[in-house]
């Protein structure tokens, strides 16, 4: 038997745990056999402490082990593979991402979450097309690969339940933002969804829970290794999230830009981003390509339509209506004007996630509800020039009020300045 | 409303709280509003940030403010002293101090804990007087007080809630070896209690929580601290925990020695300790005098068998039996001779009070009960010359197995050289 409070004390000192100590403490929380307050302790000595290598391969299979697993490689007798996001303000890249993919022949399977605070989920984005089905069996989800190929569900039940529990303990104790225990946690669910290849989007900004380079390449860094050690085939790619990722923040807002970018009809960033993490998937995949041949397809299936068409497919198969008529629109509309000519320095991803939250798009807590139609439309975005009364943006909004507020927490988010800020493209580096 | 995530997150990155936002926090803990994980989170955070003055003085404000409070000068009109050990190995202190201090005509109150771990505690030892009660009701309290001039009680259930709470949350995150929440810890209780001038009797050693002189100074300083600003008159000793105190370790025999020394017939050490604990406090009463004046009055309430008439008074009081006889007595006792001629180099305090809790002096867990008749009695200290066969101690056991095993751990407990140790008194030094 493990006592929990000589962990505590052995990480508070700086030492190693033994894998099977860790593994240990982490199974007997998963049996709520060892209580939140002493996992609390641990997380926090953690923080200060930090997590070896073999301390973060340890926990991850731990928390793998805590439930069930898929093998959808095993299931389909292809390589199936899988994409990530740390999170970020207008990330509807998976959305984008899926059918192109599978429109070149590729299968993807993604379990995807729920958004919280600033950052949307991809769940809840895909909720706002009527009728989409967020459950599948594994059955209906291995024969959806294997008829569509693709798929994006909600994480089941079962997959990582000792993730599920120590996460919702980090949030409400300040132990979120700890390398490892983000490492760990993102990686024990990617394994355990089973992909043998996965691309991970690490989000770097003002809107993203990192804010450098260099954490955002240590993180990545670190989840490759947790990954490779697994056999599995990762690549992360570092990206801009010093400011929203295309135009729009909002769930049926960043469908209909995920659908225009599958159709080549993409905001120019945004499809950058898509189309480098198609290339870097397929290089990945069982056609034997490499990434500059995995490019070329992907904006092959983007131009002839075929991506388009898988995307239309996808969301029947799980229920959805595609027509963009279907979405429910907000019923106040705002632009948002330029106070002056000049260009913008500067547009806030956090200051525009955090308008789209208190417009509704987001969730405080759990337990809130989310308003799929309201959001915001950035159109001038950082380099862009303006002059005095052009929309920057457009406010989508499900009142009056709300819509004023929005607006001038818009515009506080756009800097105009006199000279171009340094150019800099979305993706800053690739890692694996 | 505070939000307790955000208060962990501002310590976690080494900021300062608002009084006012600690104490809520405190409050709101002990009022059950705040759970024991995000408890525990703090309190790592704190073990590795530390408090500031300012929020030190604000937990143990909070603290005492989360129950009820005694004055016990207001209502003796007197200046009341009280006593305090951090704990350590045969600390019968207390019961020794209070019957001089009150021959002096000084009123000492105090409240008292149980043992656990190697450490005993006084109400464990005072509970091996047959018919002793640890509890009396206020009104008790301060008639006994008036009218033997002594009590020592258990701590009441209403008295720095907060702090029997938060301290078992510590015991089980490795989050006790905290110097500020020691220190609020203990001046919590001891301010609540309502004495007016303190003697603090910090042990420092092997058998001590404190191991370092440098570490014992800064507990002891943020003690005072603590006190003074509080109105209270502190002073510390720095006692010496790297041997056990006097030759008695166990509960009714180290009533049996504090009894030999109040009058005038303990062991060297022990009495040193005593009399300059009782000098100090005489010092700090409403007597006028000073701390050498203090000394001699100690000495004469000794000598003259004034103190042992108190301590048959108080023990009376209370509804316990004063006659040695009255105590029980192990029906096993074994000696532990020498093995060669020496000079006792060392003697562990930790495995002393280890050996004396194996016998089922103390406890283990809180549920333990506790043997009062087991213990060992340690004739020879450091620097005494022993002939091989000489008695080192005696162990005093329930049974032949646990005297067999006490035996070898006390023997190798002690260690045995040709030199002398460099000497050294039992008080290493005082602060305040």
């Amino acid at each position: 038997m493990i006592r929990p409070a000589e962990l505590i004390e052995q990480k508070r000192d700086g030492g190693e745990h033994s894998p099977e100590g860790l593994a240990e403490l982490i199974l007997a929380y998963a049996r709520d056999e060892v209580p939140d307050y002493q996992m609390a302790a641990w997380c926090m000595a953690v923080y200060f402490r930090g997590l070896t290598v073999a301390e973060t391969d340890a926990l991850t299979d731990a928390m793998i082990r805590s439930g069930e697993t898929l093998d959808l490689g095993a299931a389909l007798g292809r390589r199936v593979v899988d994409k990530h996001s740390t999170g970020g303000v207008g990330d509807k890249t998976s959305i984008a991402v899926g059918p192109i993919v599978a429109a070149c022949g590729v299968p993807l399977g993604k379990m995807s979450g729920r958004g919280l605070g600033h950052t949307g989920g991809t769940l809840d984005k895909l909720e706002s097309i009527p009728g989409y089905r967020v459950e599948l069996t594994t059955e209906e989800l291995v024969a959806q690969l294997r008829d569509v190929g693709m798929a994006i569900v909600g994480q089941t039940a079962n997959l990582v339940p000792a993730d599920k529990k120590l996460y919702a303990l980090r949030d409400v104790t300040a132990t979120v933002d700890v390398l490892p225990l983000i490492a760990s946690s993102i990686m024990s669910k990617k394994l355990a969804a089973g992909a043998d290849a996965i691309v991970l989007d690490v989000k770097v900004g003002d809107g993203a829970f990192v804010k450098t380079l260099d954490d955002a390449r240590a993180l990545a860094e670190q989840m490759r290794q947790i990954g490779v050690r697994a056999g599995r085939a990762v690549t992360c790619l570092l990206t801009d999230m010093d400011q929203p990722i295309g135009r729009a923040v909002g769930n049926a807002l960043e469908i209909d830009e995920a659908r225009d970018t599958v159709r080549g009809d993409g905001p120019g960033d945004f499809t950058e981003l898509v189309l480098e993490a198609c290339a870097r998937l397929l290089a990945h995949s069982d056609l034997g390509i490499d990434v500059e041949e995995g490019r070329r397809r992907a904006e092959t299936a983007v131009t002839d339509g075929s991506a388009l068409e898988i995307f239309e497919r996808w969301i029947r198969a799980q229920g959805g209506d595609p027509d963009p008529a279907a979405l429910e629109r907000a019923p106040v509309r705002r632009p948002v004007p330029a106070s002056r000519d000049g260009i913008v320095t500067r547009l806030g991803a956090l200051a525009i996630g955090t308008a789209a939250l208190e417009l509704g798009a987001g969730r405080r807590t759990k337990e809130d509800a989310v308003d799929h139609a309201v959001g915001v439309l950035c159109f001038a975005k950082r380099g862009d020039t303006v002059l005095a009364g052009d929309d920057l943006a457009e406010v989508h909004a499900r009142d009056d009020a709300s819509a004023d507020r929005a607006v001038e927490d818009v515009l506080a988010a756009y800097e105009l300045g006199d000279e171009a800020p340094p150019e800099r493209g979305i993706v800053l580096d690739v890692v694996g």
